[in-house]
């Protein structure tokens, strides 16, 4: 991996790197935000999955949470929401299919099944590179995320319970397979055929058996996108409260779905990060 | 004026507005944040004055001001950086001048005389305005701002030092009579006659007689426009020390000319503001 870019905040550095990814078959471009802490030995890490048409920059430049990070003394990992470049499959009139819209799956469909493999990235490949290359503590982390990136996050977590310390989301996708986002990319990434979609489905994944100590999610109601039926945190909490999944579910009235909203708590949920992610 | 946009932030609002604006004789946006404490009675007003490209969203999109605003109950007004519209004067192949380089003068020369009277515009119309509409205290306010923002705060306090509590400037443009970008503006909307310019140049104006309180600068050791000579902090200093103005300039090492360096520090400063404009 190559750093691309350095630029000191909150007494820490963001950077920004490039690698060649195996998985997603493409060059792909990410930020760490790197505690002043990191200085004096391996810190643990956030992974921070982004939304629809989000990269890198977007969270990193609009969440605030970077203070939040030095506060606590962890690391922030901001990947991409998509393999990239100009040999990538994309429908480039749509903002919810292709480049920007990964789903933090591992596509089976061709041509999508060339490059969109989100999924193994942001859980193997992207932790094994920088736990090898920069000072973070090998396995502690955890995940959060917003709007594609908050299932994302579910689903990493829910799927991978030993290997994330607490997971978080803003305003996730919490039911995908039954709202327009995740059915159009789940179709097209996973094929016609549903049965293999609840794999990727934080409610559906729930409802099958897969257990994590806590869930946090904020959500507003004043956000467009729940009120469309895209996010669908009740069907989440139906499956929680089913078998007791324990779910902090925080529905804010009045907050939309934009970055304003994650402004507003991600104080709360690197607090609550930081206290998994440094218990014994 | 128009309410065109309402954003729920750190239990307030963040609200945009549009109107016509006399001095400017054009169409202006601008937005302001009022904390939750403004839903009780008037809150006093930080105006943050924002540098060359920006509009009112860049700062209240990343400088994560919003949640310090909250914290101590005052509100932030965020003006754009120039007239806009199609029938304003521009020079569209530049970034340093005509629309978003307003420059915060009150320009003489035409075509720039018709729109470009930015200094009324944040001294005078608009808190008339915004003291008249909104739940601010009247005449209760700061100023601050970054780059020619921060060149705006400083003369808008340095000229007006009754009308403002308490001044402060991230990584301000402290000479501009000698620097390029300056020299460029002032030349268009002040003409070729250097004698007018002091009228507008924080380091002119110590020099000729201009007192406040005292000045708060941050300004990074790892910007590029400090190198380029396009900030002069230390004429600003040297100005200040020949004749006892208070300055407390922080060259802060590492740090750039981004919104990461103002995010870095935002809490300070607001911090600051706050106790000036709550004192008795």
């Amino acid at each position: 991996m190559q750093k691309i870019e350095s630029i000191k905040e909150c007494g820490g550095y963001l950077n920004r790197y490039t690698h060649r990814s195996a998985v997603n078959n493409c060059e792909m471009t990410f930020s760490v935000y790197l505690p002043p802490q990191a200085e004096a030995g391996p810190v643990p890490a956030l992974y921070w999955l982004s939304g629809l048409t989000c990269n890198d920059d977007n969270a990193r430049t609009k969440a605030g949470a970077q203070r939040y990070a030095t506060e606590h003394g962890i690391a922030i990992v901001f990947p991409d929401t998509s393999p990239r470049g100009d040999d990538v499959a994309d429908e480039a009139d749509r903002y919810d299919l292709g480049k920007g819209a990964g789903f933090y799956v591992t596509a089976t469909e061709a041509p999508y099944s060339a490059n969109y493999n989100m999924y193994e990235y942001v859980t193997d490949e992207l932790p094994a590179l920088l736990e090898a290359e920069l000072p973070l503590l090998a396995g502690i982390k955890s995940v959060s995320g917003h709007s594609m990136g908050g299932h994302g996050a579910l689903i990493c977590a829910l799927k991978n319970p030993d290997g994330y310390r607490s997971v978080s989301a803003f305003s996730p996708i919490c039911n995908p397979i039954n709202c327009c986002w995740g059915k159009g990319c789940f179709t097209a990434y996973l094929g016609r055929d549903e049965s293999t979609w609840g794999d990727y489905d934080a409610t559906e994944l729930v409802k099958n058996g897969a257990r994590v100590s806590n869930i946090l999610i904020d959500s507003g109601l004043a956000d467009e996108f729940y009120d469309e039926g895209q996010l669908l945190p009740e069907n989440l909490k139906a499956a929680c409260d089913a078998v007791g999944q324990p779910l902090e579910l925080r529905l804010q009235a009045g907050y939309d779905h934009s970055y304003h909203f994650i402004a507003s708590f991600i104080g709360e949920h690197i607090a609550y990060h930081a206290a998994a992610l440094k218990a014994g």
